[in-house]
């Protein structure tokens, strides 16, 4: 019951970040496709944040999937999360429309590593209070390589921002590219009941 | 339990979609009927999008309602018919603001391809995890003449957007018209449970 | 099912409707009491916007609360209504920050007519397909003097606008507070489970 | 079911008001970190405005959670208290861009005294129609002290406003960090269940 509605919520929230995002491209004033051409960059950060939005969902989605107990600690940490994922409009439409600006990767980049850390943090938290480090929802995150790799990527693209600005953006989509491949093994242990 | 995650997700950016819309319908500073009468164009396309938005809506609630397994695969596809969808308030107001010119109406079909392409992706995607084509889903869909006419008709729309701008419009509308008319077919194989 | 998604589909459309329209009340440049002051139409139409979607949503609730049977037919006159609804912001806007101008108070007016018509519409239709008129939905309903007699007050303030604006203002105020007036024959129906 | 619809309404009209707060943080049109300096104050409004409307939709949960009964003065309770929330975007806006301005201090104030008696009455309409003042809600509600001491705070704040402005600022902090730790006792109580 409680799960029910955490995960309303977190789906309504997760649903008007992802769609809000688009109201960063302005509808422009020509109206030939060269009116457009100045869009590419926002529309392009678009397209990334979204990717981003939906793998935080789908992740979420897993992870209560094998949560059974959720406590005031969880509804907060979850909360934690939402107000991070909620300023990737914000970060999105900057980083767009100064054209992947120094600065501005550095901050895209801040925003996916808060998010990152406060998933983390969702995530151990749900694991302390479903039965510990032998729990079926421990076994089914496992070793998370891919969301411990995730912040080190973000530190790097932050990090070279203002040397390697191309080194930024190729962190971000990577660690992107790397979460749409199909995480089986949870899929899997996800299917099959434990015991 | 997946099922209704993802349609409740689904619902909310739907629901997101088909409402910022209307805020492309600008409040206009004159305070008479007159001062409504630029507004006219981005009405019309107001309502010829929240038309497309509901069958989109209807179509999807009836393909989930008879779809039983849910696979990642499942929910990427579903998210990536929500990105061309969610396109759909910008090419909107794109097109009301200035009066269907040319490059608008050519943008505007251009979403609508990308959605109808982005369901059809979708709907085999579920088919082939529910069973296959001799599955209750697949004779639901049935032969689905609509949805693979839609398609034709959009890229006619698009070829014509700057030889026979009306065309074009009237392709649109047409598409749009086809759908409103309740395919009597699906509902009834939906209401008969297979046995 | 059926019903559950097109109650939470409703919901979140409403939910977004009530919800934008607060960002017509756009954040004054002054930062004292007398920026304020020049809110208070736009703020007062809001006020008056948010009973008159409350209302609808709380009727919603008890229309569909108390039915079985939903086909597409009923899936398009809830879309009609939800459209007309939608409507509602703008009107809501243009009316507050013209002060209730004749020709905003006759749209206003409008849009009510609209959405009354619309919800007419979603009931009769709900009560065709669940038993007709001797059905436990169209005793739930009776006679529904309410619901005859607001469209009558809408076309008296649409009329009245250009001559008596006050009449129509009044108008609108007053269909709402009677509504605001717990219907206490329907909600004990609904708990009284029909024989 | 009538309890569920009114939870996912209240969810959407608050993952929604939590959401578009963040598009008062407007994107700056510098590239550089020194672009958003600015945007601090409006920042900072923003976090305490998100704790707050994450601390209502935290108790809403829990009270719901511990109702069964659902009146129409409930709902109407219920739409109450989401109109003062709703104008939380306005006041954290307001305040944020004139820096904490005493009149935006004040009505800031206004914002969340409103809001806290809502909640109240909410909370005694809801205790009244399951089972008065001996019934398991009200157990679960307790003494309240929480919600007996914040309207004293928020007037506090608000008389303070334009005499000592820091201490509206703490106010309105401290009643925020107060609801943050965890009510351990309501928990509790809603987790065993009543005999």
């Amino acid at each position: 019951m409680q799960k029910t509605r955490l995960e309303a919520f977190s789906d309504g929230v997760l649903a008007i970040i992802i769609t809000i995002m688009v109201l960063e491209i302005k509808v422009p004033h020509g109206a030939d496709f060269a009116a457009l051409r100045p869009l590419l960059p926002v529309a392009l950060s678009y397209v990334l944040s979204f990717v981003y939005v939906g793998i935080y969902w789908n992740n979420h989605h897993h992870l209560l999937g094998s949560a059974k107990q959720i406590t005031g600690g969880v509804l907060w940490a979850n909360l934690h999360l939402l107000f991070w994922l909620s300023l990737t409009p914000f970060a999105t439409g900057w980083m767009g429309e100064n054209h992947f600006a120094p600065a501005t990767l550095a901050v895209y980049g801040g925003v996916l590593l808060g998010s990152s850390i406060a998933y983390f943090m969702l995530q151990n938290r749900l694991i302390a209070v479903n039965g510990g480090p032998d729990s079926p929802l421990a076994h089914a995150v496992g070793r998370d390589w891919k969301g411990k790799l995730s912040p080190v990527l973000y530190v790097v693209g932050i990090a070279s921002s203002f040397v390697l600005p191309w080194l930024a953006g190729a962190a971000y989509v990577a660690v992107a590219l790397a979460w749409l491949v199909p995480d089986r093994r949870m899929e899997r242990t996800l299917e099959t009941p434990h015991p």
